[in-house]
């Protein structure tokens, strides 16, 4: 092993490993989230603060606003924010479709796995583009159930994937919409728009990741929409089960799956 | 944009463009396929030569033996090396299941998009595990079909790749077979296997992979199938051709297409 290009030895390729997937999903998709200091920072919609947690501590030198339209969810965020000791945000209830700051104050704007809820996207980017100001960082992130796929496959478990799909599209969202935000950018007319997917491909030498990602997200998720589906009669009680069962079995030693996020970033003309 | 971490100017977006996706299939499958000066190397089942070129031109320090079952391929694989004036492949025509070598005389073995097509992945892998030294490097390079998805979305474009995967698979091979990487190497008893998915995502930003992957390698090749399909009975004509012209709606100003490879490395034990 003389050449140190050579990616064929452990410790290169550990260094490919770390270089292409993050131990954890954090990683995966805010390992670039960074923000220049002194920055002033909308996040929209906060929810509970899963996010705000991540992006306000990796960026102690900016502030942030975290908005999000239920008080509930603000409550929560603000005592999640509270225990960790994060003093850099501060929580506003606001309305996505018409919020309550003047045109072109923030730096930056920051909206992630919201999209994918909301009946409007567009009309949603439109008004967070607005309160950005010129030649400011507007960064997006979605997930796409479409581009998962796993080993071994199982038609049962593309069924139960396709009951949040379709449960999600009842509700007036999306949950293929990852793949659709560079055209989303577009359209609301920002500038230098890139979009970076970001595959979480999960084999048994990622274990953290196939605890963390394939069985206590992804399988739980898709698991939690279980009876409402079966209730509405979209699917069959034993083919969910048994694509629940085979999403779990991806997550064995043999097993392989994979799922991407897309991270867009674009400058307000 | 005082800090450089800060990947929301232009000059680090296009930093993030590189590293995430090259602009040329070669690039992104190859931009690692390095070997250690003087490497000796197997290539199993070249063809008429196309990755050949690739790999030997950028290991002008290594040499190489590619094989191929057929006397035809390595006629027009000779005729490409020789015209290009690469000098470090011989070939020589070699039955994967039973190669012509003595246990443990190369370096490194690679097989690149070949395992898609064998009805039996794992025996050939075992044989040319048989080749290789003892602390040699296996790289095997795959495609996948299933982890093809694309905006906008159609039913149609998804019937006319199936029409390829059922094809392969009359024909005993496998077009899912990247996402099997991972459990394949591992089968055969190597040792610190890691698998890297190159995804090759394109928007309208990527205008070379536009033209060179959505329409001239992807679309053409599933294009190509068109005609058997419809005799076979497996699709009707008017959904194959709505099919195409979807997959080519793709690669419009609005459009993304996405399709994933993998490439796995592992030791001999």
């Amino acid at each position: 092993m003389e050449n140190t290009e050579y990616v064929h030895g452990y410790s290169d390729r550990e260094a490919l490993r770390l270089n292409d997937q993050a131990d954890t999903l954090d990683n995966i998709i805010h390992n670039d989230t960074i923000f220049p200091k002194d920055s002033f920072v909308l996040e929209a919609s906060c929810g509970v603060g899963a996010q705000t947690k991540i992006i306000a501590a990796k960026n102690p030198d900016s502030n942030f606003i975290s908005v999000d339209i239920s008080e509930d969810s603000l409550g929560e965020a603000r005592q999640l924010i509270k225990s960790l000791d994060i003093k850099n945000v501060e929580f506003r209830q606001a309305d996505l479709y018409g919020l309550p700051f003047e045109d072109g104050i923030f730096d930056s704007v920051i909206v992630c796995l919201v999209l994918e809820h909301l009946h409007h996207p567009k009309q949603a980017l439109t008004e967070l583009n607005r309160v950005l100001k010129k030649g400011g960082t507007m960064i997006a992130i979605e997930g796409d159930h479409g581009s998962t796929f796993f080993y071994p496959d199982s038609k049962s478990a593309h069924s139960a994937i396709d009951c949040q799909v379709r449960l999600q599209r009842q509700n007036g969202g999306n949950s293929n919409i990852g793949r659709e935000l560079y055209p989303l950018l577009k359209s609301i007319g920002l500038s230098d728009i890139l979009v970076s997917p970001r595959m979480v491909y999960v084999d048994s030498s990622r274990p953290q990741l196939v605890e963390g990602f394939i069985k206590n997200t992804f399988t739980a998720m898709i698991e939690g929409v279980g009876d409402k589906a079966v209730r509405q009669g979209i699917i069959d009680k034993l083919t969910f089960e048994k694509g629940i069962k085979d999403l779990y079995r991806t997550a064995e030693p043999d097993g392989v799956f994979s799922y991407t996020f897309f991270k867009g970033f674009g400058t307000k003309k």
